[in-house]
């Protein structure tokens, strides 16, 4: 697949969306863009107490923020800062129970239109490789 | 359609998840079981500043909330009390910009069956109906 | 909700997509728009013995195909026969063996707006109400 | 992820699927499992004129059809052939148009339980790597 390039560094978008969101640290706390390249984002997220469920599991609204926010980083770094993309779909299969401490979610672009951008997201416990939830997401972006 | 009996009034289920998820009323202000009749629920919360994204409307994951909040009073409400049902799977499509405010979730339950759960919910602004997001999920009932 | 307005009747419609889809009397066997108003369709097709999967039910794919000819009927009788529509995305799930005979996809349109359509569709045997399928959807329209 | 065992070859599943699914090389003629591995199912078929829909592009419903396969193949492939496993959801993102030829679904079991098995299917044209439609879905797995 020809993979689409990167116009934002992993420093770049995390500064800019600190700017934007100043509520996503406290919406996802450690919020941190950890890697960037083609057709590709790393995004990390700490769960703690106040995203525990019962069953001490991370709930699955946080869950669905973290893919949600992945998705984000996906448009934002190959389109640029410009970007206004909204979510219009987004679809998730929770699998396994997450515990509290650092969370990843690996994005990858499926497709990057003109005005849809289309991709998926695996979210596991940081260095581990069992799949606790699995988004597919589309991204409607705007005429310039 | 055979609609499925509910075994918990609105009140109970307000008493119930106030119980269980203390935490509820921090995540989804204002959240109020309003409806329960056979197969379907109705299900507020109030959306404040502290819910709103860039361009002023309610985020997503709110919206996922409320919406996989009223899948579980679908179950709760139709199985009782005892019921520890997870969601698996839930697919929402974001339509309209949401303003702050009471913001409905009218539920309602597609299948009702010993092991699976499917629901589908339609947020509107309350007393309005354009719907703002529309979602259909899953929730996996665990054996007795 | 404002509902959208029809701009082809159902009539018109089957006309138009027999002449456009040839062969989807192959596919989908007695297919016929059976009423179209306004944010609404109802489609119908009969499946035989080729749409039976092991076990006796209806095949996925087959109701996938109703699913999706519903949302495009959709499309179509409320923009008209200009309509380039394509299926961006699909989300189904199966909640009940269908038995051969007549089925019906009842579909609503949750938005029309200038660049997507989403809507639902519900399939059930006809005149009958338990939901076998239930289907949401979203056709991307061309600019004109 | 550890990844779970297949407990048949390639061979074995195109064997018995041609036995139990005579219809299948109908619905999707040249349907040939290509590869079996820890997790990991490549099925294959070869859309003709009639698979394709307006605009000379392979239709949404052969499309999903192969990715439905391809998950079937992954329960049965890891499971044995005892597995009477049903599709319980499945959403599709069409992404590029498709041309007749051989299509492949490259299928990933995500998670694989006693009650659910999820998957993942990419579906390209053979032999290349832009993704024309992603699937993720659900079979549920009888009791024994």
């Amino acid at each position: 697949m020809t993979q689409p390039q990167p116009v934002m560094t992993a420093d770049q978008l995390n500064q800019f969306i600190a700017e934007v969101y100043p509520q996503i640290l406290e919406q996802l706390p450690g919020h941190d863009v950890r890697l960037v390249e083609p057709g590709r984002v790393v995004v990390r997220m700490e769960a703690d107490e106040r995203h525990i469920r019962a069953g001490g599991t991370v709930s699955g609204p946080t869950l669905f923020a973290l893919a949600d926010m992945g998705g984000y980083a996906c448009v934002l770094s190959h389109i640029g800062r410009e970007a206004l993309a909204v979510t219009t779909n987004l679809n998730i299969n929770f699998m396994r129970k997450a515990d509290p401490g650092p969370l990843d979610a690996d994005c990858k672009i499926l497709k990057l239109g003109k005005r849809l951008m289309v991709f998926e997201a695996s979210i596991c416990q940081a260095d581990q490789k069992d799949i606790i939830a699995h988004a597919t997401g589309t991204y409607a972006i705007p005429p310039k």
